[in-house]
C-alpha cells in the first residue's frame, strides 16, 4: 500500500523493488490496482519477476487499471475497498504515507493485521505504534520489509 | 454463480464441469469462494484442470473458504460482495437459481453484463429476459454455456 | 424500492401514495435517495405528509439527491448499497420491477426480510414466490401494501 | 467518531457533551451506532437534548445498537462502513483516537472533509496535519469543536 498520485521517486523505486522481492518469494502481490504511484510500481516490479498481481480497483471501470495487474477485482466502492485490500492480505506493507495509505494502515491494525512501515517519518511511526504497539513493524529498506514479512508469515512475529 | 447450501446434484455436477471447461479455456474462474454448493464444485473442477480460482468471500474469516480457491479476497461485506463478483467478471454464468444467485444475476444485468443461465426453469428465464432482453442468454449444458461465453468475449454477442 | 429512470406513470403515482401512507403511519421512509422514479416520488409523498425520509445514495455526490430526502447517507458504493437499503428496512415494498429493484428484492429475501410486491406482473411474482415462498407478499394497491406491511410489523405475518 | 470499547472517561464525557451541543444546534448526529464508547455517549447526549441520531451499524444485527439511536442503518460491511460514516457527515469530529477512529479521520481527509480533533495527543495532531494541513482542526473542548464545526458549515473555514 502507498501513495498514488503523490508518491515520491524513492517510494516508487522502493515499491518496484518490493514488488520484485514479493514475486521472488513466490507470494501473490495485492495492490489497489490503479496505474499510478506505489501500487503501479509494485505491480510492475512483480510482473518483471514473473509474479502474480491482484489489483483491487475502487471504481467500476478498468480505465485506470495498472498494466501490470493480472487479476482485477472491480469493487465500485471507492475508498471503502481499502478495507478489502488489507483484510485480503496476510501482511500489509505500507511504502510511504498519505490519507489513503493511513486509512489502510489503520484498517489493517483494526483488523489485527501486522503492518510493516517503509519510507515513513518518525511521527507516522510513533502515531501507529501508539495505536497498535507491536503490530506495527518498522523497516528501513525493501529487503528488511520482506524479511519481516517472512517472519510474520512464519509465526516468528506475533 | 449459483446456490450454496441448497444446490442440487445436477447443479453441482454441471458446476464442476463448468469449472473444468473454464480452466481449459485458460480463463480465470471467479466464484463466491465458500466451500459449499456451486461455488465449491466449480472451484474443484477448475482446480482439477489446473486452472486459477479467485474466491470473493462474504465474511472476514477463511473458515468457509473452498479448498480449491487459489486467491481469496476477503470482503467482510456479506451479500453486498455479490456486486463485486459480477462487476469483476467478464461474463457471468448462473448455474441454478436462489435468492443470492438472483441478486447476482440482477446486479450483473444492472451493470450491463451478459448473463448465461444454466439449469434454470422457464419462469426464471422469462423473468430476466423481461428485465434485460438479449443480455440474458440461455444454455442447456455446460458446454453450450462455455461456447456462448466465448462468443460474448469475442464480441460476437453484444 | 422501484425503478429509477424507467418508472411508469402508474408506478410513480403509486410510489407517491405509498410515501404519503408510510408517513401517515408514523414510519420512516427509506429509499435509494436519487431524484428520479419511484424513490423520488415516494420521498415527495412522504414529505407532503410531513414524514421523515432517509435516502441511501449510491455515489459520493449529492447532485442527484431527491429534494424530498431529509437524511442523505452517502455510500459511494454503487449498487452494492442496495444491500444496505434492504437490511436497514423493517419491511421492503417493491413498486414496479427492473434490474436494480430485482436485486433489492433478491437481497431482501436472502436476508430473510418480507417483501411486498406492487405493480409487478405475474411472472415476477411467480419467480420470487418460487425462490422464497411466503416471504413474498402480493398487493394490488398502495393501501393494501401498507396494510400488509403493518401486519408484518405486528408479527401477524411471519 | 471515537473509540468504542476503549474510550476513556474524559472521552465519554466530552462525547456526551458533543451530542448535546450538536442536537442544540439543530444538527443531526451521525455515529457508528453501537452501544459502546464515544458513539453511545454522543448518542445519549443528543437524545437528552431531543436531537435526531443516525447510527451506521457495521453488522447486520441490531443487538449492539445504541438505545439512543433513532435511525439505524444496517450496512453489514464491517469497518468498510467507516467510509460511509464520514462521507455522509458534513463535518467530522473525532473525540479520542484508536485504530477505527484513525481510519475514519484518514478516510474523511481522503474524501476532502474537514476533521476536528478533540482529546487527541500532539503526535496524532501532527500526524494528520502533515497529511492534510488545514483540513485538520484542533479543539480543546466540545464547545470549541462545535464553534469550529459551525464555521466550517458557514464556509468560514475552507
Amino acid at each position: 500500500m502507498g501513495p498514488g498520485d503523490r508518491a515520491t521517486a524513492t517510494e516508487i523505486q522502493d515499491a518496484y523493488e518490493l514488488g520484485m522481492l514479493i514475486a521472488q518469494q513466490g507470494w501473490v502481490l495485492l495492490t489497489g490496482g490503479r496505474s499510478v504511484g506505489v501500487m503501479d510500481a509494485a505491480s510492475q516490479g512483480a510482473q518483471q519477476a514473473n509474479g502474480l498481481v491482484v489489483g483491487i480497483l475502487p471504481r467500476s471501470d478498468r480505465d485506470h487499471l495498472s498494466a501490470a495487474v493480472d487479476i482485477a477485482i472491480i469493487t465500485d466502492m471507492g475508498n471503502a475497498r481499502n478495507n478489502i485490500n488489507v483484510l485480503s492480505s496476510d501482511v500489509v506493507i505500507a511504502c510511504g504515507m498519505g490519507t489513503g495509505t493511513a486509512s489502510e494502515v489503520a484498517l489493517a491494525l483494526k483488523g489485527s493485521k501486522k503492518v510493516i512501515l517503509l519510507n515513513t517519518d518518525e511521527g507516522s511511526q510513533a502515531f501507529f505504534r501508539n495505536l497498535a504497539g507491536a503490530d506495527v513493524l518498522i523497516s528501513e529498506t525493501p529487503k528488511e520489509a520482506i524479511r519481516k514479512a517472512k517472519e510474520v508469515l512464519q509465526g516468528l512475529i506475533f
